[in-house]
């Protein structure tokens, strides 16, 4: 029997690397998304094949509407900024305490399974604006999930994996790559311009914007390493 | 304007005094109650109540699936222990990370409603075997939420207020009665023998069993303090 782990998966490029690497260390994969009230789906399907394709032993969604609490591009209806990279500031894509509500749950199944492991793609370089993807705050979630939890308490400490922590979006899309990712199954964008029906339905393929933020630093990577981004763009890829 | 505090409210004893404290310091409140796929729902319905009397600015009722996790006693269809206190063991009502999954949405809430206190009560004493009810977890998670948000790094900590931590259910009680806590809004048993029909509706009068946990440290603490729980009993009350 291999060790599990649980491994967060937005369906995008970051967390799809991280499933790679978690696969290649041994693990035994259960995988964990969330339907938080983001205003596309796309990503949702995108999880549903990564799941697939990873061939895991469970894949959860779960479904928690974070939309209620407002405050951020990614639920309500606040502009989400194009063709601007690079500000010092927290963005407005930021969602409040996202990843302590995604970790949360997370420990949750975590420790049910008795699966020690959680991989989150969380980045410290391309996305130095979201203060929720900063090594000190893995370590803090770290100490608080081994006081928080039975399993913590009677000696089997939970590990919180970063793998992406300190590599640049090109050194991402190499490592994922030398894995063998099908990029073409992920989808990083955070304003489709078709964003399906009514319902919040996506449509059977996904179109990414390639100017927002996530698809500026996705298509840079991909330019770096010499490679064409598998992704369909409204446009003409850059 | 008064500053805001948001509370956890199960619609228990122990949350409705500590709405009625952050009252009594003057606080705005705001009220959240989890609907975290429980046995029974008579609880929410208190919780409602409870926020109604204390004419609480905003009530929320968050929905989060903690049965796809399973677990626990509380959440699936393990027994609820009963005429049984006191053991050292953390009990099987325990629900894998709640406190932490419930503190991270109550988080994410006050950071959008600019709340920087956060109330919860969680107690060391009558409940020293739930993990996430320590003093040490507490402190550990006031570090993560102000790593965690925007408002915590740009210096505008939130503080996590735990009154009730180091009082024994009668010191609660009595505390809450010298406040004007109507305790008959309120409601506590982990199994109350009439659940509701198969939908999980509660009846309009909730009945609590007198012999969970939860149920005997209540009455213990009434009995203590020399008045009578106003609470519907199954049974004659002990």
């Amino acid at each position: 029997m291999f060790p599990k782990a649980v491994i967060l998966s937005s369906g995008g490029l970051d967390s799809t690397t991280v499933l790679a690497i978690a696969k290649s260390q041994g693990f035994d994969l259960y995988t964990i998304s969330f339907d938080y009230g983001q205003r596309h789906k796309q990503e949702l399907i995108s999880a549903e094949k990564v799941s697939h394709a990873f061939s895991v032993k469970k894949h959860i969604l779960c479904k928690i509407d974070l939309r209620q609490f407002g405050g951020s591009a990614l639920t309500d209806n606040i502009a989400v900024p194009k063709d601007h990279l690079n500000s010092n500031e927290i963005p407005v894509t930021y969602v409040p305490a996202r990843n302590t509500v995604f970790l949360s749950l997370a420990l949750a199944w975590a420790e049910t399974l008795k699966a020690q492991n959680i991989f989150i793609g969380v980045n410290a370089l391309d996305y130095s604006g979201y203060p929720d993807c900063r090594p000190e705050y893995i370590r803090a979630f770290e100490i608080l999930a081994n006081l928080a939890t039975k399993e913590g308490v009677e000696g089997n400490p939970f590990r919180i994996h970063t793998p992406l922590m300190h590599l640049n979006k090109a050194e991402i899309i190499r490592k994922g790559l030398d894995l063998g990712v099908d990029y073409s199954l992920t989808f990083s964008c955070y304003d489709p311009p078709n964003k399906g029906d009514r319902e919040g339905n996506p449509t059977a393929n996904g179109t990414a914007c390639g100017h927002c933020d996530s698809c500026l630093l996705r298509l840079r990577g991909f330019k770096s390493v010499g490679v064409k981004d598998p992704v369909h763009y409204w446009e003409h890829q850059k």
